[in-house]
């Protein structure tokens, strides 16, 4: 069974906005065994968006629509299919109220445009938005799943999620396709390839390789039957499992920040932070996750030297004599964190981002992680490229990385 | 004159990597004054990269592919273009040896699967790839021009810039597209279109509305000669400014967070901060802008109770008799961090970004964002929805807001 995915939105058409929704909604239907044959994004317009419609229709079972949902009169997307498939649209008086209500909580009249917003084809169930005013829907046509979702990323995720999946699993009852990522992290893609390759009797399903930052991903994928799809699967993953050990962190949806909140919420460990260059980015990260109140204890971004010696309470003396960048600092800056968040873990970090600061000596991307934990604090020093927000997010990764091997290795059984 | 996009590649429709490719190229393209019709993602399938051919030639000028010009067999676009067109492949043996020079200074005998990298069809001019052994090409085709590029973002980008641009521009010497994005903060997206729409004499380019999170920006079309399309947007511009006033932060690539940054450097002033549900990510936000080390003192991440009493310093009493999450808690903070940290400014922000700790007196999405400046300090409370990501976004969005108002009215001349 396959899907096609229409992306309706200027703003995708002019670049204002990257279409994530077309890799979330990829991910979820590989995973739900449903194949995904075109991704087409198309303006704000009538005629673009039907003629999608029915080239979608010439090909695929099940099509989904993002986005053209909302108040204003550039919003087409269920006019436009409502007529392309000869459809009415009838007021959903519930929903109206919804609306209604959603505006009076913040003390404001509904204008009257978001009225539209309750409009749905006939036949179409609404799927409910628990984040905004735009229902989503869905529609069974001539032997076809047709789904229409709100464009905002925070809308339309839960929503496809707890209401789309479970209707698709119910309409798509035939053959199935199957995709594993593995999440490799501390490897770099070409000793990862090598090391895959050099297993003997090589009989895994096709891999494909993608570097992520400091991460490496690698995808695993199944066909045939439900039965031989998951077998392929499970078959290549407790090989590479066993080649790769801990350098696999997860896999599918996980992150590396989750996975290390996880790790540090089942062995009750506290973590607190002190960011120099990465400046809020890895607290930040912590944070996404709920539930991240229970271990975290807090952090400091001493951005400058003043807040390294005034609120974290460095040596002034250090700081002259080592420079801001460097090791020592970045171990007492993750010591001085453990001491005063009261934590069990901390990490100190300490680099130069760039563009500007670098020098011959200390140049731009130089890179000091410490980890101060219950026996000792080390540090692991990294020359990263890539530009600013590159180094940010790779020295991210590696404190995440350091956090996780420091549980597995000293805080086990 | 009109452009369509065709992506080619299976690890952009199982979403393994997220399509950057075609965000760039529609920027690039726009700003070049040409509109992008439509995207489509299809796989390395030679049907379907012929059948997205034969539709985009019915619409548009001119066609850019990305990817699979790899040396794997699942790379197929050159000879998939090439059929459809009934053009034949040539070798190229200039770039032949060039490909067979980059695996000999790499010690390696160039595979036999990379000789097809250095075919290229009839009639077309090589595009010469500095960063890996895939060349693009670009070919006149019955009034048409088609583009070949690779998939990797650091082989096409440059490609598309040093080589592509300038044939375009020489190929486009008849009507433009102009694009003009204003940047609003601070007010909603219907209530930003029923003001628009209360304009008299409307005769304002096609506007396009796009909400992220607490912004709104708006898109402006101009259509017609250079001349006319410039005016057209000028005219537009102009007026929304006249309605709109700093209800504007910015526009095209303008981001909150840099014109903050901006109008702290021109002020002169420092900043702080005080962080608790937004976890960082205000930080973090800041510390993206090259040169922030200039006036960004630092921050404090004070998650836990502990943390603002201890590292902060706020009075246990308070946060016994008002709650973390607090209008007189948000203000001390802010207040610390501007004494802490000795900066001009400071921000403090407590909340509950959910998905747990609401209660029914201070549910999820509760937010009191204080700043904190040279004459007095001042609290605002939210009441936030969309999940714990959108609760912080929208949190670092009020609060970047905030700091740009605050220096607009009391820092002036």
């Amino acid at each position: 069974m396959q899907a096609d995915l229409i992306c309706v939105g200027n703003e995708l058409l002019t670049g204002l906005i990257e279409n994530s929704n077309a890799g979330f909604l990829s991910r979820r239907l590989w995973a739900a065994g449903i194949e995904v044959r075109e991704t087409a994004v198309v303006a704000d317009d009538g005629e673009a968006i039907r003629s999608a419609l029915n080239r979608a229709l010439e090909h695929s079972e099940i099509i989904i629509f993002t986005g053209g949902l909302g108040p204003t009169e550039d919003d087409l997307t269920r006019e436009a299919i409502a007529s392309a498939l000869g459809l009415s649209l009838n007021l959903d008086q519930k929903w109206l109220e919804k609306i209604e209500h959603f505006f009076n909580m913040r003390g404001i009249k509904m204008p009257e445009n978001n009225r539209k917003q309750a409009l749905i084809m006939e036949g179409a169930s609404l799927l409910e938005n628990r984040a905004g005013t735009a229902p989503g829907s869905i529609l069974k046509w001539e032997g076809r799943l047709l789904v229409l979702l709100p464009g905002p990323p925070n809308e339309l995720k839960p929503m496809f999620d707890d209401l789309v999946l479970p209707a698709l699993k119910d309409f798509n009852r035939g053959s199935l396709s199957r995709l594993k990522t593995l999440k490799c992290c501390g490897i770099g893609e070409s000793s990862l390839e090598n090391k895959i390759k050099s297993l003997e009797n090589w009989d895994l399903p096709p891999i494909s390789y993608v570097a992520r930052g400091y991460e490496v991903h690698l995808q695993l994928k199944g066909r045939g039957s439900a039965a031989e799809a998951a077998e392929a699967i499970e078959k290549g993953e407790s090989k590479l499992r066993g080649l790769l050990g801990d350098c696999i962190y997860g896999s599918d949806d996980d992150t590396l920040a989750g996975k290390v909140a996880e790790l540090l919420g089942e062995k009750g460990l506290t973590l607190a932070l002190a960011e120099s260059c990465s400046g809020g980015l890895l607290s930040s990260m912590i944070t996404d996750i709920p539930g991240s109140s229970q271990f975290y204890r807090g952090g400091m971004v001493a951005y400058s030297g003043e807040a390294k010696t005034g609120s974290l309470g460095l040596a002034r003396s250090l700081l002259e004599k080592e420079g801001q960048v460097s090791e020592p600092v970045a171990m007492a800056m993750a010591e001085a964190a453990r001491a005063n968040f009261k934590s069990d873990l901390a990490v100190g970090v300490t680099g130069i981002a760039g563009p500007d600061g670098g020098t011959a000596q200390k140049p731009v991307g130089l890179v000091y992680i410490a980890l101060a934990g219950r026996c000792d604090c080390y540090c692991k020093k990294f020359n990263l490229g890539g530009g600013r927000l590159a180094v940010k997010e790779r020295t991210v990764q590696m404190a995440l990385d350091m956090i996780r091997r420091e549980i597995l290795n000293n805080y086990g059984q």
